[in-house]
């Protein structure tokens, strides 16, 4: 596979100093750690937001940082959690004495590291509480939900996160608010190609010609099913099957769509998917606020695409119609 | 190649309905055409700005229509220029009747096509003139910088054109001010891999494991030079020397600095090159102003990417600076 690169032990470090130098205006280097926080962090009088993960995935996590979106971010390496120290720096940019939400998605390695720095941040003084993101249906079974991985519903809990702290929204308000946008969310994906880690030789997995694989993690964690290759209209319906029955979504419901490309997949095709969501919802009674097309949660470049349903109420409506304005994902309202 | 498709014909048809669907409170479908406009076209007092061509580009330049964007665009098959008729369509709904300019890329069909609807527009007493984008100086060496076409300075120089003209900017001026930003425009790119046509069973061309080719066209065109898969950072240099010489860019100028992804390429990789680019262009004495990373101007799947400077000066970064309101381009202003 080849890779615009240096070498590949650079490649977390050089895509942070590109990135700072293209964002001038809007993000800034923590000195000395992988973190980036907003150009105005801390932000006074609001609880500080901060997220992170694994680098590889990107717009997210490291370019979610602005007006309506995280504080701060910390990365680790490709595929790999960022360790507590790095963590730690990432909570005391963010804070601006009103305390911290760590908001990162539910996998092992993040979970011990974060709640490692989370430790670390109170012995110091500084209020600090987890919300997980969990919305992956593919990754365990419904009645284990607390064991589900986070994935493409992200940007969307950032933006929310982002702006209910910007109006003042408490820390245990925000707590409250965010559990339930999140679980209002649910995301299932198809994959159709493995991706190459930088320096790697072969793909972290092979699926073979005329064949996808439903519920892939982002990792190329196994999923549900690996099957033929369908059309778009057929791939739609079987995600969206599997996700309405999930929460379950009802008729009457309004619903914010996500189709995110996992890499390599157009937009073209993307818009195709969304084309089939529009007329199935529609035929199940489900209404559509908006659709956000693109790619906010990648795995390099790895070919396939996810759908997210966020079920909405009047709370996440308000905050999702304010401003987000980051590098990774802006929006001015609908 | 695997893509998430329904029939190979359907692809631009069914792209422009998930479009519409997916970005419903901004732009709308002129009834019978591949056009689309932004919601509120023919916007009254201002010269209409229209863009088109071929498909397989996303989200140009279908997708860069809105508030300092244009008012509607125009899209044929894949890599095919859109006929004569639709183009007239999107003509007429882009005027107000303070007239229109075609703003399209330097390609043979395109030419002539929109020319043909010009014709036909101007019979109809619509008053319609054309600028031509040529900003890729890997077709054509300079002294036949008319031949050259058009590529990854599109976005910049149709949101240069949206704010003017929403600004009240004549038509007379408008061509002028266009004219020049094209002129201080240049743009170069390197293709690691082909792309795939929807419904093809091989790529339309093959780029060796290992090898390289820079100023490859958008279609696959023959670029200037085919060699050694290279570092980030050798890339970057190799890239900017062409285009420093060609305009040339000097010490003391300003410039706009946009990394084009061609399809597959990681943001990650493209910040790598933007690293690169400020401090090369720093030893040169050479500022940037700002930086946009992402993916502008595609060739489907195709892995590569494109640096391209646009040469600033007080009225260019002005209307840079306005609001830039489309499903493909966003910005605030820096």
């Amino acid at each position: 596979m080849k890779k615009i690169i240096n070498n590949p032990d650079d490649v977390v470090e050089e895509n942070l100093q590109g990135m700072v130098l293209s964002n001038k205006y809007k993000i800034k280097r923590v000195e000395g750690f992988n973190v980036l926080a907003r150009i105005d962090a801390p932000v006074k009088g609001k609880v500080g937001i901060v997220v992170g993960g694994g680098a590889g995935h990107d717009p997210l996590f490291t370019e979610f940082i602005g007006k309506g979106m995280a504080d701060a971010s910390v990365v680790g390496q490709i595929f790999a959690a960022p360790p507590p120290d790095q963590i730690l720096a990432a909570i005391k940019a963010a804070d601006s004495g009103n305390g911290v939400i760590l908001l990162y998605n539910n996998y092992t390695g993040d979970v011990l590291n974060f709640n490692m720095a989370q430790d670390m941040a109170i012995d110091e003084g500084i209020k600090v509480d987890t919300v997980l993101i969990n919305d992956d249906i593919s990754s365990a079974p419904k009645d284990r939900r607390e064991d589900r991985r986070g994935t493409t519903a992200d940007h969307i809990i950032i933006h929310l996160a982002g702006a209910a702290s910007e109006e003042g929204m408490s820390h245990r308000d925000l707590q409250k608010f965010l559990n339930k946008a999140i679980e209002n969310s649910r995301s299932l994906g198809v994959s159709l190609s493995g991706c190459t880690l930088p320096g790697a030789q072969k793909p972290t997995f092979t699926l073979e010609e005329g064949k996808m694989e439903f519920g892939m993690g982002l990792h190329g964690e196994a999923g549900i099913k690996r099957v033929d290759l369908a059309t778009a209209d057929e791939i739609a319906i079987t995600l969206l099957d599997y996700l309405i029955e999930d929460l379950p979504y009802l008729s009457g419901d309004e619903v914010l769509v996500i189709v995110n490309g996992y890499g390599s997949t157009t937009r073209m095709e993307m818009y195709i998917i969304a084309r089939k969501i529009h007329s199935y919802l529609s035929s199940k009674g489900i209404s559509i606020y908006n659709t956000d097309v693109g790619e906010f949660c990648t795995s390099m470049e790895m070919a396939g695409i996810s759908i997210t349903l966020v079920k909405l109420d009047k709370q996440i409506k308000k905050y999702y119609d304010l401003e987000a304005d980051s590098p990774g994902y802006i929006q001015g309202g609908s």
